[in-house]
């Protein structure tokens, strides 16, 4: 099988490339993300949790900074999953030394005294949470434009069938590559610019380019449901990037959610009740 | 396992139900089906292929009928698939032997002067053009309200999917349950009683009530996506009423379609061109 631009062999399927075209047209397609969503001229905050897809983007934004002029500062959360933080935390430092950017460690325990350990029920709803929280809240107070998520193809279709199967067009309606960022919310917008391309195209990258990730799903992800659909189903590349661009046409006609957002009587960040659930978690926990 | 209700064996697993409690909730959902979409006091002309879905539909409608103040009658296409069409037609005379309903046979060769057998290319695609085109004129011409077909929850579940894996949302748009009649553009509506209910929920009814079914697969339908879709993906009940629901949902918000309706020069029913489909098929075949 032969590159469809070269002579030399292919190592990629659809589409059929060879290491040189592939490594090429991966990264076209993070710039062209990079054109499409107008990210010129801004500063990202780049969440790297270990795992392939946040090694990569991470990679692939420090290469293409100075043509897109970003300012560019990666952020670890350790999040105190033994054994999996620190391997983790190494892939952290190593790709961070590879790039040169600033790393941030932010450390759960320390920061807010308690571990993801401490959390007994729905730990990865908890953990997702957490995360998003922090982050916003860094961003948001060291004046980043966007944060920077790794997801990916796959992932995203896991979203919309997981909440096609639980009829939440709300949570569709959230969905999408790029959410803004609203200063007046205390929200800082989240960019992903992996979101149109497959697991296998990144982890193809990933290897071509030697670039480290942890290779072992974190211990409290295992009975996922994500991780059970994933191994279900097989969709084309083609019939994955339909599905997401289906979802993205009609989500321009769903009409804006209303939702009333108020500011956490204890942190000031916007929540929907009085306390917000990063707080009411927090809490509970210290007792 | 015992049923929900009472104390007798479940022969369905969901809902959890014994045999009588099962055909009671069958034919309670085609009930409830018939109130929300207003299917009362109309005229109907029941599709019969000989499929489960379609020997189902005609039975259910002929034991309701008087309850809604319904006029049946069935009507079968002779497509001259050989002994497919023999078996099928056999089907639709068991049936309405059972049901005591008017039937019209159809016969397509010496109607049109062609047979399926005749079209070469995408067979499958041209019988459903075919099908539809000859119903709807049959019943504009013969004043029925409502053209009611036998697709069951599987075949949306299908139809979603596929119009998602090929980015058409168009089409995702003109799904349903009900399609409304429109009189001045000679657009007989469509209603699908069984659009709730999956293939297994069908096939134990038409097996609890003996119904007749033909239990092949049209010949032409082997190598189809639709077989292969279904062979590949195992959703459960639930998720596919919520896909069907998700969709439905959005829909509320698209746009309507603006198609230009013209009238065929041939035969005056509806088109988009000058000379509709079903015509230029029927003059292609015959020279």
């Amino acid at each position: 099988m032969k590159c469809q631009h070269c002579k030399k062999k292919a190592i990629f399927k659809s589409p059929r490339l060879c290491e040189d075209h592939f490594v090429e047209y991966f990264e076209r397609k993070i710039g062209k993300f990079l054109d499409k969503y107008k990210i010129k001229n801004k500063k990202l905050l780049v969440a790297i949790s270990g795992g392939k897809d946040s090694v990569a983007v991470s990679y692939i934004l420090s290469k293409l900074k100075e043509k897109f002029n970003l300012k560019i500062e990666y952020f670890f959360i350790r999040l105190g999953i033994p054994v999996f933080t620190e391997k983790s935390e190494e892939i952290a430092l190593k790709i961070t030394q590879m790039t040169n950017e600033k790393l941030t460690i932010y450390d759960l325990e320390k920061e807010e005294g308690f571990t993801i350990m401490d959390i007994k029920y729905k730990p990865c709803s908890y953990c997702g949470m957490i995360r998003r929280y922090i982050l916003n809240k860094y961003a948001f107070e060291n004046d980043f434009d966007y944060v920077v998520l790794g997801h990916n193809l796959d992932d995203e279709v896991f979203f919309i069938f997981n909440n096609m199967f639980n009829k939440n067009i709300t949570q569709l309606q959230r969905t999408g590559p790029l959410t803004p960022t609203i200063k007046e919310k205390k929200l800082v917008g989240r960019i992903k610019p992996l979101y149109f391309l497959t697991e296998e195209e990144i982890l193809t990258y990933t290897k071509l380019k030697s670039l480290p990730y942890i290779g072992c799903a974190c211990p409290n992800s295992l009975k996922s449901t994500q991780k059970k659909f994933k191994t279900n189903i097989e969709f084309s590349r083609d019939q994955k990037l339909n599905i997401v661009y289906s979802i993205l046409e009609m989500k321009k006609f769903l009409p804006e959610e209303k939702i009333e957002i108020k500011f956490c009587e204890k942190c000031g960040y916007p929540t929907t009740s009085n306390i917000c659930k990063f707080c009411r978690t927090k809490e509970r926990i210290r007792g």
